[in-house]
């Protein structure tokens, strides 16, 4: 994830609690990807380590777990920049230019200039961050599948060109990891987006929290009260569908549709379930808060150990490329 | 300089003896730089070590004084890559595509694949090289200028967006150093280089130099013995320029013009001037070649010396971007 600011509760759904469920079944390998946030966002990197720490501390908060898995920050293990550097050299220009996204962010993205060499460049990044932990799953949503396509194509080509004594492979190919995840919508039904306005951080006070969900948009046709509603049309049953329990969903499900309860009696239980997840988040947010130092020792302990794996990689690497330190002998 | 194989006496004239005279001016950085090597011979990288070795032996032998210049391996100093990384963020495509030799190499050299991200990236690794060290000159010829200059730019873009406290800049901006070099050129009179076979190298046998002398090229409008020649036209009287003392220079000039001396003769007076100048370089280098340890220490010493300036400087360039280890603060 890079470093932009404190998440919001469509990050914890979309992808943490995902996190949560992988961190149990595999060793994974979280980062915090402040050089990838330069790629479009290079002019102002002054709350760069102040996002960074943020970051990590939603992170714990929302349950990663440091004794279960590695939380790192990229730019604290400059391997990933000299990988970086040798996939580039195989990488065919061709390829990062037909990156859907790419053409997609340079026509659509005014307000920023992803017009460098670092912006098209982030693929190969991306390889290099996955590779370097010879990764076989990334937990990616739709729009990122091709770029974990794209990895598995440079990291073939790499594989090709520079194997290891007896042939064998320096990298897996990774594959994405899907999972279906709950559509969370912003408080205007737009995709949630800090920049949208229409957020609601994890870190929030409930109380902030509750008066944005009594603000927040309804099934546009139910207007008065006495109107029927259809959840599916409506932002806040998406919210239940996520945050509530049965009981409560099928409440809000058949007083919606019968006009049986009010908009405001229906955001108000959902802001219980939501503040049912929040809660315990917010109170380690706080612990950690406190502590800044703490957050920022895990990260020096998951630097430690990310390093540890990429210099044993880069050893790889080395050997495969023919770029080792040692005195060359005939035949190395 | 890339790692291509044994160095030949156009190299010698047209660097080295330049190169030779800085190191008694200047604090000087020469490097293998092998990386660069991949961005147009990527696919087989098997030799790229012997390479190595086969320079950092041809620069001792000419002179290059590990006492007076830091002689190093650029893969050596993963820095470069950090460094890369980072102004390739602020690097304008534009910028690159501009590059004259950029789209000029793409067109004609049709046995190597230039369409990477690698190939096209490399102004800025040679930028990132240059300002590592916060060069204020870059010895090279008038078709690098070019190269030099975008370094420049890119500089004033890091230096504007990432100041250090105080508003000072991280890095100078670098200068073209350019010295006139005499013209050397191969056996057939065509620019010389290895893969045209028209070029003698500083490590080859005495009695085969002399034998490519013999059969060299002269200028073709002295066909018989008896013809008179143009001193101007013959290539074998630029090297007498290069090589010879300016009795046997007059000597030539004045036997060619009233064919008063035949080819033969003024060549072997050639030969013997150039070896005046490669006895000493080849016998230096047999002791190294009996020695490949002395000439790997040389580089690793001199690995350890660029490391702690390049770590110095990236001190400097963490904390101008804000992406320092330290546990962030407010306000930093």
């Amino acid at each position: 994830m890079r470093p932009t600011g404190k998440l919001h509760i469509g990050h914890y759904v979309g992808a943490l609690v995902n996190w949560l469920k992988m961190q149990r079944e595999f060793d994974c390998f979280f980062f915090v990807a402040d050089w990838h946030a330069l790629t479009s966002d290079y002019a102002d990197t002054s709350r760069i380590k102040e996002y960074t720490l943020d970051l990590a501390i939603d992170w714990l908060a929302c349950g990663l777990d440091p004794a279960r898995a590695t939380l790192f920050v990229q730019s604290h293990i400059p391997e990933h920049a000299e990988l970086n550097l040798l996939l580039g050299m195989v990488t065919p220009l061709g390829w990062l230019y037909r990156v859907p996204t790419y053409k997609e962010q340079r026509d659509n993205i005014k307000d920023k200039d992803l017009d460098t060499f670092g912006f098209l460049g982030y693929p190969v990044l991306q390889a290099a961050d996955i590779v370097m932990y010879k990764a076989n799953y990334v937990p990616v949503g739709e729009d990122q599948v091709a770029h974990v396509e794209l990895t598995r194509e440079i990291v073939r080509r790499f594989n090709n060109f520079y194997p290891l004594p007896e042939g064998r492979a320096v990298f897996p190919e990774p594959e994405a990891y899907l999972t279906p995840t709950p559509r969370l919508p912003g408080l205007d039904g737009r995709k949630m987006s800090k920049s949208y306005g229409n957020a609601i951080l994890l870190s929030e006070p409930e109380a902030d929290i509750r008066k944005k969900i009594a603000t927040m948009m309804t099934d546009p046709a139910r207007v008065r009260r006495t109107d029927k509603g259809t959840p599916e049309l409506c932002p806040v049953f998406d919210y239940h569908n996520v945050v509530s329990t049965p009981e409560v969903i099928a409440w809000a499900d058949q007083g919606c549709r019968t006009a049986g309860i009010g908009c405001l009696e229906c955001k108000r239980a959902m802001a219980d379930g939501l503040m049912q997840v929040l809660r315990p988040i917010q109170e380690r947010r706080r612990e950690y808060e406190e502590q800044p130092r703490r957050a920022w020792q895990v990260l020096e302990e998951g630097d430690e150990r990310a390093r540890r794996v990429a210099g044993a990689t880069m050893d790889d690497v080395r050997q495969a490329t023919h770029l080792t330190r040692s005195l060359p002998t005939p035949g190395t």
